[in-house]
């Protein structure tokens, strides 16, 4: 699809089919690979995952659907498992039928390189924009036994999930039983990808899969057995930790930014301010240029629906307050924060005082770069 | 303000005091000027306008409304009259206190030198980040006796305006009653500043203001009388002449994007969706690319919170269809699209086929050029 196909190809196998679970993109245009894993999903197994990048097949229509039901079926073949234990997952550009024949001409090759290949060649695979790949991995005892939570994420772009993000492929050898481990994964993509963005543009193909499948022999983890806790925040620190990844990887991205809105009166009229403050091109162009424009940020969180005093408001920029009340610090605040906004971790936080409720999201500035990644893209 | 005060200070006056209207900005932060002018605008009346640039007067608490206060109340001196019939706007860094003592002593020199000034000077004094003056005018005759429009307009960053535009006085000789010229005004400005995004920020200092003073001895214009329709044509004219010239001037801007939504369920669903793609960084940058990339396009319209199916979906760029019913039409139309949009105006037209009701946005591409002027306003 790109340059070297084999490089964009990826594949991952359990030896024994494992326990799946997963979120999918909230827009309304979903692609097919997308759609095809979620039916299979159904069966609440999955043994294998085949991925590509450099082509999304999404808006390929039935065609696409008949694309990726004929990798899942040759895959399935080749490996010796029932197609309907195969996820799919493509990434890239949008409205071009995939080279299947192509393919297919490399899927052997790629099954028989199973077992030479490390985690870091599949999340190699998988990059299109990406600087460099995004693995974490989490380790823990429950019970006496060693259990291991390992995450691969891509994207860099189209980032504004709203489910989910691109592409995550959580693996654990724990033993889950599904139901929980489907609410598990849910929770925490609301609390780490699902508070992020780069550009506000939610893709087709967000997908977040996690395969466990219970090599670990351990005690079956529910949600009211014991262990339980200690393998949530595992996997929230995997989650949390690629969606972090995601960020600093943003596409033309100089800072990693937190916008954090609190004492508002909802969660969600926090979590739509801090979200128009994060996706305002002005605020994300002065952080970029290093410079102390607070009333952008103002402005934008002014323009949402929900309604705010700017004589309530306190306003922070690395701790270090620039307005009061709605009054403005002066010069001394100013100048000390002229040397935090050099820093590469910003944190932004905005108080109402209009209630008990936060929300936080985290996102990037926008550079030169993000214009020439984005302006010759499929070129 | 700026290097040279006085270009960057205007003042209209009008020689009898002129019927007034005004729409503001709906962001919940409004600037100091805008909240004087507003509760000016009460008495219906409107004898003078002074404006400045470069400090937005915004978020400057109650020090910021004496400011403005005082401004009003020493041009009401000097041009001796009624402190109400003057009204204040401002443009440029929020945040920021007025220099007004250096504003005070320009203030006579800037009376004494009206009547030598042209329209064009004042354009130029109330610019911040514009490329040149934005003006408009034309003549219509009612009934045997000619009444003319001029509008003046600024703007080109911080431009999604919900109610107005950043600035932008009308002027007329027109005799109109005041409650036919607010309706006039307000349904002219949803039909054109409200439909202009250059970045999606909206402004703390959006103002348009009409000010009619019945020098042309018409019969009084209002709702039912004759005269009224060809008035409000061209006073829709005017401003929507107006709103072409700030997108056309939209930061860094290299092309006018109109993206029209069709057949959709409501007018709502329809500007939400043509917004969406309007002001999506991605669907943006490919277009300052000269790429086409229609997928950005669907994606960014599937993003929202009203369902569409890509399966109904017809996409056209100037009028080449690029997707039918949701399936692309290759690489020959590809090719045809191509050639489009190299050009300066490219009209992005999606049919939902869901529905009867449609909406239109004027938008800009995003270039080099923004992040230049937004990475280093205040510097």
């Amino acid at each position: 699809m790109k340059k070297n196909l084999l490089k964009d190809f990826g594949l991952i196998f359990s030896e024994k089919p494992a326990v799946a679970a997963g979120v999918f993109t909230s827009n309304w245009v979903k692609a097919a690979p997308l759609l095809l894993t979620r039916e299979h999903l159904h069966g609440n197994k999955c043994q294998a995952v085949l991925v590509n990048s450099g082509n999304a097949n999404a808006c390929t229509g039935k065609e696409g659907m008949a694309d990726a039901e004929c990798l899942a079926e040759e895959t399935a073949r080749l490996l010796e498992i029932d197609p309907e234990l195969v996820a799919v997952a493509s990434t890239g550009v949008i409205g071009e039928r995939l080279p299947v024949k192509k393919m297919l001409t490399m899927l052997p090759a790629l099954c028989q390189e199973m077992g030479n290949t490390r985690i870091e060649d599949f999340a190699r695979a998988i990059m299109t924009t990406d600087n460099g790949p995004k693995i974490s991995t989490r380790s823990v005892n429950v019970e006496g036994t060693s259990i291991t939570v390992a995450g691969i994420a891509k994207g860099a772009g189209m980032i504004n999930p709203s489910m989910a993000t691109m592409l995550v492929f959580i693996l654990t050898d724990a033993s889950v039983r599904r139901r929980s481990l489907q609410a598990w994964v849910k929770e925490a993509a609301d609390r780490t990808f699902n508070r992020i963005t780069v550009d506000g543009d939610t893709s087709t193909n967000d997908m977040v899969l996690v395969l466990a499948n219970g090599y670990a022999r351990n005690r079956l983890l529910s949600a009211k057995g014991p262990g339980a806790l200690r393998f949530r925040e595992m996997l929230f620190d995997v989650m949390n930790d690629l969606a972090r990844k995601i960020i600093q990887d943003g596409e033309g991205a100089t800072k990693l930014i937190e916008v954090r809105v609190e004492q508002a009166k909802s969660v969600r009229e926090a979590d739509t301010i801090a979200r128009s403050v994060a996706n305002s091109p002005l605020v994300k162009t002065s952080f970029f240029g290093e410079e102390v424009n607070w009333g952008r940020i103002i402005a934008a969180a002014g323009k949402t629906a929900f309604p705010i005093s700017f004589e309530k408001i306190d306003l922070f920029i690395n701790g270090i307050p620039l307005v009061e009340k709605g009054v403005a610090l002066g010069a001394k605040n100013e100048k000390r924060v002229q040397k935090e906004v050099t820093k590469k971790e910003i944190i932004v936080t905005l108080t109402l005082h209009q209630g008990t409720r936060q929300a936080s999201v985290l996102t990037t500035d926008f550079s030169y770069d993000y214009i020439k990644i984005n302006a010759g893209y499929r070129t």
